[in-house]
């Protein structure tokens, strides 16, 4: 069993905006299934749950301590880390090991007080470590920290989830080209612009990274709710394979198959 | 009209911690009242809402934009700032003022990025500011960074609103002594026990504390599943005049009258 949740499909901002009132913010103020959270994913396999990325702050009510076996972080920014400022505190005493890239000033105090988190020492570009059920890859990403994405898959399937980041560096592609990657999620958090918004792709170079990763599809994710307002009249004319990521969705391998999550 | 909410109660762990399953917290599981966020007010007039830290990570879907006027931290510990950093990203261009003690490394990037908050000149200690419909004192506590306390209030009432502290310095309990203070909200992290907690009260050291200060009602905050599971059974111990805080409390100044909140 090899199943991915995505927890949240937003930029750092989310959708709604806080006092934003644009179409797309007042459409997700109404309406919950719009409401986009920080991107991050958990994996389920028969062994529990691996989160990828922290940002949402009620992990503690969504998964029992002991569901959770290990958290893999992309990067230390706050809307991928935030989550594990409170679950720290638990007191009991087998650790959560806690795999991330080498960024030796991590998120506020979360090194000098990890509580419950055992930081594993940092991967290095393209290492790959084999888990129950699955195995990643480290591939390293362009952002203004230390950060990697991560290719993740079972042998019948890859996924190449790949947040945050404005491009790819020159041997990311060349791996990507390697290997036959069924879904690309990837940091898509701007609509088309004349010139590559900082730190992030908009959905030009999204779409081009894409092509030229040879991915099967393209999930875009980390999106902000400009995107989304470009989306309400534009998304018809995303290319055939491009898709939109939601928060809730849900790809159950085994069945090849993307549902919503009920919950 | 003055109205106090107390949006949490809680320590930095909150009740339930993750993964215990100790009473109080197998208790608050179940049943949504004993829940404890982390300690933190709502004060309402009829200008608009000042948050009093600002812990929990939902204020945006509770609080309007328009309607919250500043924030008041006492210190930078993520438990007291960690909402800041999802709301920053909102893009109104009315910047809402952030009062603060003199910490110079705030919490992880929020002087770098701080979005929509407007970070003021640091309070000194027993500088006094008035807002409409209330004015309040920051008064110095112990603690492992700087931290202030407040007293608020409005002519008729007075609250002194001391977390995070183990003890208090000799300035801020002869200020306390000259002032009639209605409710000493006070941090009560931990049971009585037989030495001092680290940074925090004990229950023994805040009924002192309450006693030194001459204030007229002592209410426990920042409260520990430690100290709940205490309470189960020695509730009834406690000395007349001593409450315990509870999420979604609210005062009621003009009636002079502590209610549970509906929502
Ligand atoms: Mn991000
Ligand atoms: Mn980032
Ligand atoms: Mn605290
Ligand atoms: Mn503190
Ligand atoms: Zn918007
Ligand atoms: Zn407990």
């Amino acid at each position: 069993m090899l199943k991915i949740e995505f927890l949240g499909s937003g930029n750092a901002a989310g959708v709604p905006v806080w006092g934003c009132d644009c179409n797309a913010c007042l459409s997700a103020e109404s309406d919950p299934t719009k409401r986009r959270r920080s991107a991050s994913l958990a994996i389920h396999t028969e062994e529990g749950i691996t989160l990828l990325d922290a940002g949402l702050t009620d992990l503690a009510e969504r998964f029992s301590f002991t569901s959770v076996k290990r958290v893999l972080l992309t990067h230390f920014h706050m809307d991928h880390v935030q989550g594990l400022f409170h679950l720290r505190w638990s007191e009991q005493l087998e650790p959560i090991p806690v795999y991330r890239p080498d960024d030796p000033l991590g998120a506020d105090d979360l090194y000098k007080h990890p509580g419950v988190f055992a930081f594993q020492p940092p991967f290095k570009p393209f290492d790959s470590v084999e888990w129950p059920g699955f195995r990643v890859v480290a591939l390293p990403l362009i952002h203004s920290r230390e950060t990697f994405g991560y290719l993740l898959g079972n042998g019948r399937y890859c996924m190449a989830y790949l947040t945050d980041t404005a491009g790819f560096p020159a041997e990311t592609l060349s791996y990507l080209q390697r290997y036959p990657v069924d879904d690309l999620v990837l940091d898509c958090s701007e609509p088309p612009r004349d010139s590559m918004p900082r730190n992030h792709n908009d959905l030009n170079a999204a779409i081009a990274l894409w092509r030229q990763s040879g991915a099967a599809r393209l999930w875009l994710t980390h999106i902000s709710h400009r995107l989304d307002c470009w989306l309400e009249h534009s998304a018809a004319t995303l290319p055939e394979g491009v898709y939109v990521a939601r928060d809730g969705m849900v790809l159950e391998v085994e069945k090849d198959m993307w549902t919503d999550n009920d919950t």
